[in-house]
């Protein structure tokens, strides 16, 4: 196996220096002004037209030589000969003579000879209309609006780099320009490397070890929200001549070519080849934890000219936070998007952190909100975890000298941006089906289904505004009782139960295939209290009886995926609900009722978000109701 | 002249409550994950798949039994046989024997057999690679990711309501999800109301008062900027039959009809008319200012139904206000968009303002950085001025009992959105082609070139960070001058100066129709100069000069109006610079030489973009070279 080591890791400001030195576009395109929100201004734009375009009338009311006014009020009114009327949208038809006045609507033309507008409210009809009594004096320009006394022609409306919001649009309108200069989306290519990859929508072979490409989609997004325009490739497998022609392709469309390689080191020798044979590599690993695997370069164009090039690593979580911290910028600069408002955050570590040293590492955490503090906490499913993406609220930057942060350590959180918000209520524990449905009655909530036991952990931690714990929890704590309610748990088994399962005796004493689930879940601990029971009334070892059960050690998924297996046929029978059973149809063998309580921690009590939770909570009777196998009973 | 007056007018609750009350939508449609940036999930997605889905090599290695590795360790290797390799995107065809490894990629499907990755780096091949020395002794599980331990089959992924970013975009990805269940977007009809509107980019015809639509555009991008899908219709005059047309086929099409009404009282007495037969009026005209004659109402549809109304006013900075206030927060909650971060900026008054009583004024205002505090500054070029759009930041709310806000004043300012940044750099004063290639040269700078009097004047406030003063400014200031050019200035003629104008005698002497610019630019103070230089040279007294020039006293738009209007044969000679006259071709009789001035404003010279503004003003010798007319001379 032959592996290219990334032996000197260049430094972040490296990585910037190398990919400010690459060319990212820049150019102009003219588009619709209508599709120009969000655009921004490439060149200087000047008004070509005076706006107004001739004096207005800026109220409803009759125009009038202001001299005629002069000395008129209320007590001594002053009577004009009506000659005729004014509309907007049309051209005066008559003029205004001394002694004179032309009725006119707010933004009509002002006619010859007038010089200001009486409002109407200052004025009354006399002589069966054929006169207008004044009774206000007006001074010459009141209430009219001069032509080009809003802009002028010639003037500066809007200069480069101006970002197009429904304001600048309105301006642009009034000048009358409908089509817009503005600087060029850069056409960044994608390419994902990797045999497994799959599209989503497609159908999946895992037995191959198929799975779907994450980057593409997630990267694409990237590049539009900086303000690029994604071009996704067909994906590459680890072979150059694939490789060669994707990138070349790319680089001859684009300005840009992103490729989100293959984790295997295979992959990458090949990518890396193909850079150093088709262009230039300037720079390959960043001494940042994730995404050491990183490339930078140039890659030759049919045209005699080099297009960009970043390799991005292949880890959905790495190539997103290499992708933001170096290419997103590098976008909006070529874009000339605005910078976005960093968004950072003062929290304290809930729970300590190590790092290795010698990288700077960007720590993905999740982010509780404890009323007066934020409590921040590592969000790390291992390697490849896609659920990070969305657990993780910003990353901690942790410098390559350090190696540790304690519990309570104050740290600075990077949102992942400046919308991000924390979620305003923050579970752990057992995966349940009426949790899904409370949580679905709350605003924006995060649960973590990690266990009963990692619930409770957590809680005693000060961490969640609650836990979820199944089964006997066997300990005390101060946390308070939300609710409670109980779910029928079993083995759950094929549609019919062809092997006529009728309880933990079967598993032990037949050769059925048995998937268990983890050791923090609240089913495994019922099923181990059952078990123990059972080598109580044999008088035989537990240890005796967990060996005879094939698969009681594994340690699965989520609450579904012992059925999911038994329903797949890779198993005969395995711990579960009998909502599950029911919901996908399989058999179901009842072995008890497993309390399941909603624990809230003590120090938040007080908080808004945990009202809404009881709140949501005083409607579990119906949830239960709709559950197979659910009770919600008092305690 | 029929009008419709507005007695009682609503208070911005009731609006509110009014609004709440109409249905604006809230269904759901499928979109491609590729289009589904920003839009936001309208039902909870489970997993469906497990991720990963099969248990997977995390690392580069070989794939062992982990019991075979026991007590392995640098000084004492364990040798396993190689059975084959297993790459990633295919089907292991060997199993994992015991005393065997199988040589393994990141990705890769775990063989038959196997519980754990060695990784390569503790390994060595040998006997020419038949056999593999494992330096390192592992765990079940140590670098393998078990299928599901991601996110299991049948676990809550996202639930309903969440925003699609590229990270929940990533996470569907990994689901396999292509289509996604979004809020759909709201469709919101515009119909813009008036018989003298024209769309940009068309041809304008002045003389009959037309003027170009804004707010179609400027609502429109409001709206998708909401999360709605504006509708353009065409614009409608104030004919009742034309009208009841357009509303009725905007209810059909779309769930909210937006109106934004001539401003004159009898397109509003229209509208309102073909609302109260058409469907219902819940409520006329708000107490707020600008934006009192707003309607919300619902149209009949074809199908029986009904759909909302709301009339907005007629003024684009008024039309948009309300929007703002009223309709966008309406249209984001049909659409289940989050809310915005709320903007707001501490400041205090750098000027005094006036406000009625009796309804919510909201203040246009701009906002200057004045280092350690912010000045907050009206913009009010006169109602139906488009350029108040940009030349704002936001509003500053002053209830209905207040009626003045004194300078110094603290106020609060509503930013227009989180994104608006206050300008880096403010400048007041004379309109000059010099100082706009110095803009350009800056990063966001706002300039208003309301003349050098003006600039002078609030330069004194303190207002700006530098003004531009041309010609003779006769006041001493403390104010730094940070550059000086002169610009050559005299009358602007029609091209060959078909009438012989040799100087200023030319305008008092014969009968030329003249046009001068207002009194606060710095040309028409030369002028006036000139003018009494020729009073004291014949003799008389300077108003009996002025007086025989015929259009002395008006006073026109920008720099170049007065060249323009000689341009459009509406003038025979016109005050300007001879660059304007060279740009636009016309004749030029020169009068004279006047210096400009930027005057620093001595309280900000430490600022940055003062730095910015000085570096620039060193380009001024270049800049000037390239201006007919310009010299930039030292002192």
């Amino acid at each position: 196996m032959s592996r290219k080591e990334f032996r000197t890791l260049a430094a972040p400001d490296e990585v910037r220096a190398a990919i400010d030195g690459l060319e990212l576009g820049g150019g102009t395109e003219t588009v619709d002004l209508r599709g120009a929100r969000g655009r921004v201004l490439a060149e200087r734009v000047d008004a070509a037209v005076d706006v107004p375009g001739f004096d207005r009338a800026s109220m409803d009311g009759y125009a009038v030589r202001a001299r005629d006014t002069f000395g008129a009020g209320e007590a001594a009114p002053e009577r004009l000969a009506l000659a005729g009327t004014v509309h907007a949208g049309e051209a005066p038809e008559v003029a205004v003579d001394p002694g004179e006045c032309v009725e006119i609507s707010t933004g009509a033309v002002l006619p010859e000879g007038a010089d200001a507008v009486v409002v109407v409210e200052r004025t009354e009809a006399v002589d069966d209309g054929a006169a207008i009594e004044i009774r206000d004096a007006v001074a010459p320009g009141d209430s009219v609006m001069t032509a080009g006394a809003d802009i002028a022609a010639g003037t500066r409306a809007l200069g480069a780099g101006r970002r197009l919001t429904p304001r600048e649009i309105g301006l642009l309108s009034a000048l009358g320009v409908d089509e817009v200069p503005v600087r060029a989306a850069p056409k960044v290519g994608i390419v994902s490397t990797g045999e497994e990859l799959v599209r989503p929508g497609e159908d999946l072979d895992s037995s191959r070890g198929e799975i779907y490409d994450v980057n593409s989609n997630t990267i694409a997004a990237g590049i539009e929200a900086a303000g690029g325009e994604p071009v996704v490739y067909p994906h590459a497998g680890d072979d150059y001549e694939e490789l060669d022609d994707l990138l070349r392709q790319a680089a001859d469309e684009c300005e840009l070519v992103v490729s989100s390689g293959s984790t295997s080191a295979s992959a990458v020798d090949v990518i890396y080849e193909v850079i150093e044979d088709r262009g230039e590599l300037l720079l390959h690993g960043v001494s940042v934890k994730p995404g050491k695997p990183m490339l930078v370069g140039r890659l030759d164009r049919a045209d005699g000219g080099q297009s960009a090039y970043i390799g991005l690593p292949g880890y959905p979580v790495s190539a997103l936070t290499i992708f933001r911290m170096f290419v997103a910028p590098a976008i909006r600069e070529a874009a000339g998007r605005p910078a976005p408002p960093t968004a950072t955050l003062n929290g304290e570590m809930a729970v300590e952190a190590r790092s290795e040293t010698g990288r700077l590492r960007l720590l993905a955490v999740g982010v509780a909100d404890a009323g007066d503090r934020r409590l921040v906490y590592p969000v790390d499913k291992g390697s490849g975890a896609t659920t990070s993406l969305v657990d993780a609220d910003g990353v901690v930057p942790i410098d390559p000298d350090t190696d540790y942060l304690a519990a309570g350590e104050a740290v600075t959180v990077r949102l992942f941006s400046a919308s991000v918000q924390p979620p305003t209520l923050l579970g752990i524990g057992e995966d349940d089906p009426a949790v899904d449905r409370l949580l679905d009655r709350l605003d924006s909530p995060r649960y973590l289904p990690y266990g009963s036991r990692a619930g409770l952990a957590r809680l005693r931690d000060g961490l969640p505004d609650f836990a979820v714990v199944a089964g006997p929890n066997g300990e005390d704590t101060d946390a308070v009782s939300i609710a409670r309610w109980h779910r029928e748990w079993g083995l759950v088994v094929p549609a019919g139960n062809p092997d006529e399962v009728s309880g933990l005796a079967d598993l032990v004493d037949r050769d059925l295939r048995f998937v268990n689930r983890g050791t923090a879940s609240g089913l495994r601990t019922s099923l181990s209290n059952a078990v123990a029971a059972l080598a109580d009334d044999r008088g035989v070892s537990r240890h005796d009886l967990v060996e005879s059960i094939a698969g009681f050690e594994s340690a699965v998924g989520a609450v579904e995926t012992p059925a999911r297996r038994v329903g797949d046929g890779r198993a005969d029978a395995g711990v579960g609900l009998r909502s599950t059973a029911d919901r996908l149809g399989l058999g179901f063998v009842p072995l008890g009722d497993q309390p399941v309580e909603l624990l809230g921690n003590p120090d938040r009590l007080e908080r808004s978000a945990v009202d809404d939770l009881r709140a949501a909570a005083a409607e579990l009777p119906a949830i239960c109701e709709s559950i197979p196998g659910y009770q919600c009973r008092g305690e």
